[in-house]
């Protein structure tokens, strides 16, 4: 999605550790209007897809599974890290590890809001190693239900994730994909 | 809101604690529709109010904040509870106490993201005891912004949180106020 490129190169900053920050827009700053231009993308990748419902993680996911939601027309669903008091009954969850903060943790969702007929789309702001991705596919395959797909907005191509995720088979389609990033120079793969 | 209480009534669920379910469609799974109405209605509340920012804090309050700024065709901003990796540079933070938790936390938003210039519009998807909006009314005096007021989509009308911030001269709009609320029961302030 060009306007995505230009708009990372125009306002991203890349910070030690290989972080590209893009809180101007997309994770902590939130430009509602261009994500749901990002969501109308998202929508016409998976036209053909029959998605019934999109599932991502907190927090960062939320804007931009929200986004992808009103341009399908149809709900999203959030799983929680670790479980709190507002899922309570069965639930469905898995352990994800945090490469960032170096930990593991619990995502869960309530068990009704997925079921054997969903058709379910993975959405999230970014795709590195592929963990929270990887644990969301878990809960969908958990719940019997068919992965769709994932969208993101940023995959960073120069980690592992997106691709072991397309070698399991899973459509991965990511709005933008960082090749390589460094102090000075970010390029994008096409 | 007429439309939310009807919802409440048809898919809420009092559990032990006080605590009341709406995964259905506000903070677990989301009906995206139903929340961009809600978010027209805060934009209805405040159309006086010259609202230059909404803040909100991660992450259940993520999504109604997306609702009411794309109403309102303003930028949302959500604080991170402690500070990560995608946090850099200069923040603002202050403590808060969770009672749901019965811990501190910091909240957390890059300087950047709110000037002297911002009339801030607080937005959540319940209000309790306040301790959440208290800790974002901090924030906003900590940019030298204004408080424009805050938006919550349900407060528990039986806990001191609303009356308490507008004691303070902060204006409150909730789109919905449970009086009183039981097993069997589940009343509307009107």
């Amino acid at each position: 999605m060009k306007a995505l490129e230009e708009k990372i190169l125009r306002e991203g900053a890349v910070l030690p550790g290989q972080v590209l920050k893009v809180g101007s827009f997309l994770n902590q700053q939130v430009d509602v209007e261009f994500l749901l231009e990002m969501g109308k993308e998202i929508a016409r990748l998976f036209a053909d897809a029959h998605v019934t419902k999109i599932l991502t993680i907190e927090s960062s996911g939320i804007a931009i599974a929200f986004a992808a939601a009103v341009a399908m027309h149809i709900p999203f669903v959030f799983a929680k890290k670790n479980k709190s008091a507002n899922v309570s009954g069965e639930v469905l969850q898995t352990k994800i590890h945090s490469y960032t903060h170096g930990t593991d943790y619990t995502a869960v969702i309530g068990k009704e809001f997925l079921s054997e007929n969903d058709r379910v789309l993975l959405v999230d702001d970014f795709l590195a190693n592929g963990a929270a991705l990887e644990g969301l596919v878990e809960i969908v395959k958990k719940a019997g239900a068919v992965c769709a797909g994932a969208a993101v907005a940023i995959e960073k191509g120069f980690q592992r994730g997106g691709d072991a995720l397309r070698k399991k088979g899973i459509r991965v389609e990511s709005l933008a994909i960082v090749e390589e990033m460094g102090e000075n120079s970010l390029t994008f793969r096409r």
